[in-house]
């Protein structure tokens, strides 16, 4: 019987130092990377952009190729809820991408390839990605730029060990049903590491985690996916009754959406320079010329969404029966799949809420900005894909509480973490940014044990 | 710390004798009964069915209501595949219903409050259905009949317990990403039966299942979601393994489906009773007048599908190191919300392959038909929901084979019966008549013993 791959993958997360990689040095290697590979991204007209165009009467953005992604209008209508009805613009990718990682053992430990790399709409420059990270164009050579490094690790892993493989969602306000497919494979084989790659053990990325703007999006949520031990186990609900609980919310919320001219939204001003929303909040579209150098073309035009102020993504967390727990919150976008997902106890943009009705401002949300420094165990700015989104940043909190065990509302429940380990090896139950939060949430046994 | 629902559940099966429910009485109540509830259907013009009407130009049936279900047009695209291009009607029932048992122990023992229930495409009158079996539609009032008895208990679940709960696809050839909530509630409370109820132990519902058209599909399907303890355990393929299989499977198929108008199919004839393919096979739309008594309401008008002759749907089963395992198929139907869903060994109807290129013949057809009586374990015909297909039935099998360990096709894996039991709790894993048959193998521990 072969060691459980959760073990091994807990040695990798207890192990802060490697033979191959030493965090002391990961600034000068940052650093030096980043003056070989840059990109910077220059706001634009929206009709100014190669390559795309701005179909005739509806404004929507395409790709000439067809490929890609669109953006165009939506209308949504969520009965019963604060806000009732909004229009607002959604990126539609049909595609589905692969986010991947790979893995090997080095003197008995696991390591994990990551990538530096540069995205238009990363705030600072590089970030620490996937060894892969490529939609269905990239790889299959739509855009004719180099081939993606790696990716036939995750294209056929018949040769290798998959850890994980899951399709999950990304953001549901942002994106219409976009889905990436997780990976993690294993190989024994040699591994040329490139330049941009190194290995990284996992307490090492958990470390990097805590430190602001490094570790992106979608290395955050592959992580999420992995196996993990907790201990000990047991839960306030059981696990029949959580997916009871979501199917249940699932068949009862009603959101239709309808899709509509990119120009057609109402309460949007549509200018040469984007889409924005009347009050000044939410988000924008733009369209950016992006110089990058050392990366696979050398230069393109795409639209982007930018959003306004700083969001806040919170678990609210604490033991039951000595168990950890978070408070999660079964919410709906318009951009799911299947309605609802759970999403961390808080998840906003605190400055929106100035145009919205009181009934709408987040439950536990001024819980969570008046915690004291004793109660918060995590607080970093991380940021969301730097693909198609500039500059967007949230700051990632795991806050201690004590509310009670019945929430006092039906859309939260309290799931320990192991619920959400086993919930996170099936698709579409965890959103993009309450994944983040359970790979925030295991980083603390490193930082804990190092402190 | 309880007895495990999995325990409890098997002890239910291992009992075919109840003290409220006698087997060899089974049939006297099924015909008393189906003397004051009958249901009699009979094909009608489309024109003329009542509270239904055929859109303008497109000829799409729909309700005046808006509400219970429309059939249209779908263009369907599946390129590599063996038919890449075609056009069908499709049903388009937005709605999750609820397909539920109730369930109370009797004696220590576990029994199933199930109804004998008349369908208009029912081929024989009564079968034996769920406690509730109802579209939204129907609970909520919108057909103006009486209250759906037993609903509260699903409904409202806070005061029972849960046994299962999952959203499950059905035919994704006929219908357009339908789902139905399976719920199995159990309570400890007193439960008055009604006219039509009884109260069964699942092991009589097993010897029931071989037995031609009693068990209807929505039974079978809720039945398929109960937990089930196999032993022994094991597996010839991971799970992680399996997933990535299907996720693989999901990211890499494409199946592109466009809505037409109804009467604007291609190789389709449009009469004013009903739409048939120009080859004579497939199915057809058809109206029907249905007089019913004792049903919630006397009578009423309603689009139904008619399928051609008879379907074969069959599992391959072997053991494998001892283990229970069944050959699964990644099958791909255009009604689908996820592209793919693990099918049967063979899932079709012979007949219709005269019209299909030869490459369509389904892979292990052949083996099927001719396997010897020895080798059939389970053989019993098993009709289709009866509120939407008019006498759609299908032969199902369950065949002892020697397929080795590897299939030699990728779209078709050994699972074990403990890895589908796993997967039922979750959506979308396995169709419908893949979960009807795992009823089907769960039921021959029961007629084993009985033999």
């Amino acid at each position: 019987m072969a060691e459980p791959t959760a073990a091994r993958i807990a040695r990798s997360a207890a192990a802060l130092e490697s033979p191959l990689t030493d965090l002391a040095g990961f600034d000068d290697w940052f650093a030096e990377h980043g003056r070989s590979i840059r990109t910077t991204a220059e706001r634009i007209p929206l009709a100014a952009m190669e390559n795309w165009y701005q179909t005739p009467v509806t404004g929507d953005l395409r790709h000439r190729s067809g490929k890609f992604f669109t953006v165009h209008g939506l209308r949504v209508h969520s009965p019963g809820s604060a806000v009732p009805w909004w229009d607002q613009p959604i990126i539609d990718q049909p595609e589905v991408g692969i986010l991947g990682i790979l893995v090997k053992e080095f003197d008995g430990v696991p390591h994990f390839l990551m990538q530096a790399k540069a995205e238009p709409g990363n705030p600072g420059g590089l970030q620490l990605s996937p060894t892969v990270q490529a939609t269905r164009s990239n790889y299959t050579g739509v855009h004719r730029g180099k081939p993606v490094p790696y990716v036939d690790y995750f294209r056929d892993t018949s040769r290798h060990r998959v850890v994980a493989d899951v399709r999950q969602s990304e953001q549901g306000a942002w994106f219409y049903r976009k889905r990436n497919r997780n990976m993690v494979v294993e190989t024994t084989g040699e591994v040329e590491v490139l330049e941009g790659f190194r290995w990284f053990t996992l307490g090492q990325l958990h470390l990097l985690l805590s430190r602001h703007d490094i570790v992106n999006m979608d290395a955050r949520t592959v992580m999420s996916c992995l196996p993990h031990a907790s201990r000990p186990e047991g839960s306030l609900h059981r696990t029949t009754d959580v997916l009871s609980w979501i199917n249940g919310a699932r068949s009862l919320t009603t959101i239709d959406t309808e899709r509509i001219a990119l120009r057609g939204l109402d309460e949007w001003r549509h200018t040469d320079m984007g889409h924005s929303h009347e009050s000044g909040g939410f988000f924008d579209v733009i369209g950016v010329s992006v110089t990058a150098r050392g990366r696979e073309v050398g230069g393109w035009h795409q639209p982007m969404i930018e959003p306004h102020g700083t969001g806040v993504i919170a678990f609210l967390v604490r033991e039951i029966d000595g168990v950890p727990h978070a408070l999660l919150h079964a919410r709906t976008e318009p951009g799911y799949a299947d309605v609802v997902e759970l999403a961390p106890t808080v998840q906003c943009v605190p400055e929106n809420y100035a145009w919205l009705p009181p009934a709408a401002r987040p439950r536990h949300l001024d819980e969570v900005l008046a915690a004291g420094p004793d109660r918060i165990l995590f607080d970093t700015v991380l940021s969301e894909e730097g693909g198609r989104f500039f500059h967007a940043r949230n700051r990632y909190l795991i806050v201690d509480s004590d509310v009670p065990e019945d929430p006092g509302h039906p859309d939260f429940r309290w799931l320990s973490m192991d619920q959400l380990t086993r919930l996170l090896r099936h698709s579409h139950y965890l959103n993009v940014q309450a994944r983040s939060l359970v790979a925030c949430m295991r980083s603390l046994e490193a930082t804990r044990d190092s402190a």
